[in-house]
């Protein structure tokens, strides 16, 4: 999508090991009217999946699916990555290893809030090699969910995660693909 | 907030220990809509204190700091709780002890985003004891920034953060304020 490229270019700023901060506008300050772009965009993709419910992970991912659950009018449901004491009841939990904070965490997610009867909008900020993505996916086919597709804001094209989900069959819809940065700060998007 | 009240009665959950469950709705499931009248509610109050930027703690205040400003048309900017690899620069840093996580946590927010010149609305899902709206304070206080006020979804009455904060001089705008909870599931409200 234009909008957000274009922003990624006046905004995000490229650091060395394939780094790209946009915490201007997406992961530490957050512009909702260009969250309502996203949003949108997203909604546009999917309107027609009869999605029921939008998945997504704390903390950056849940600015973004409540942009597109507006357009939705369906709930948000986001995994958390910590057991807190104020979860009870029966949980899904899958393990996920992050690069950016080198650690494996656990996400938890209520049994009570996602079942067979789900069609899910997967939604995340930035795909590079997938390992929270698959998490959520784990989650989903616990619960017997219908996963209708993946909304990505960036995805790193250069890493693999959104080559293996579209290889195994899932519709990702990522509004930015990134095929390489140079760290003179030059980026160059995939051509739709 | 009448809206507020019911649904809490409606959807809340008590638990031993003063522990109420909104997260069918407010802090693991997310009802947009619901969100949108809260966010409404806040601006309603704030409209004319000339709020440069919303500031919230991750995960659960995003959503509803995200609600608050689409009416306002300022970013949001949420205070991080792991000290990521992807923020650098100057940050400020304040000490937070969560009783949910049976924990103290470091929050840290970017300089870049906050400063003397800023107007800040500071928003989160419950206030108790005030520990993590004290971290926020405090980084206020270092930016320099002025504080219009403080928004609040839930305030648990019978607890002294929202008492010692009106002490101290600010204004707390607290949409349902809880000031008894019985194990039998009872709730009662303060009266406005």
């Amino acid at each position: 999508m234009q909008f957000l490229e274009d922003r990624i270019r006046k905004d995000g700023q490229v650091r060395p090991g394939n780094i790209l901060k946009v915490d201007s506008f997406l992961n530490h300050q957050i512009d909702v009217d260009l969250l309502d772009e996203i949003g949108k965009a997203f909604y546009e993709q999917y309107r027609d999946e009869g999605i029921t419910r939008i998945l997504t992970i704390e903390a950056s991912g849940i600015a973004i699916a409540c942009a597109a659950a507006r357009y939705f009018h369906v709930p948000v449901v986001f995994a958390k990555k910590a057991k807190s004491r104020n979860i009870d009841g029966e949980v899904f939990t899958s393990t996920v290893h992050s690069f950016t904070y080198g650690r494996d965490y656990q996400i938890t997610l209520s049994k009570k809030y996602l079942g067979p009867d789900d069609t899910v909008l997967l939604i995340d900020d930035f795909l590079a090699v997938g390992k929270a993505m698959n998490g959520m996916l784990d989650v989903c086919e616990q619960a017997g969910a219908k996963v209708a597709g993946i909304g990505i804001c960036i995805e790193k094209g250069f890493q693999e995660g959104g080559r293996i989900l579209r290889g195994k069959g899932y519709k990702v819809t990522s509004l930015a693909i990134i095929d390489k940065m140079e760290d003179d700060g030059t980026i160059v998007f995939r051509k739709d």
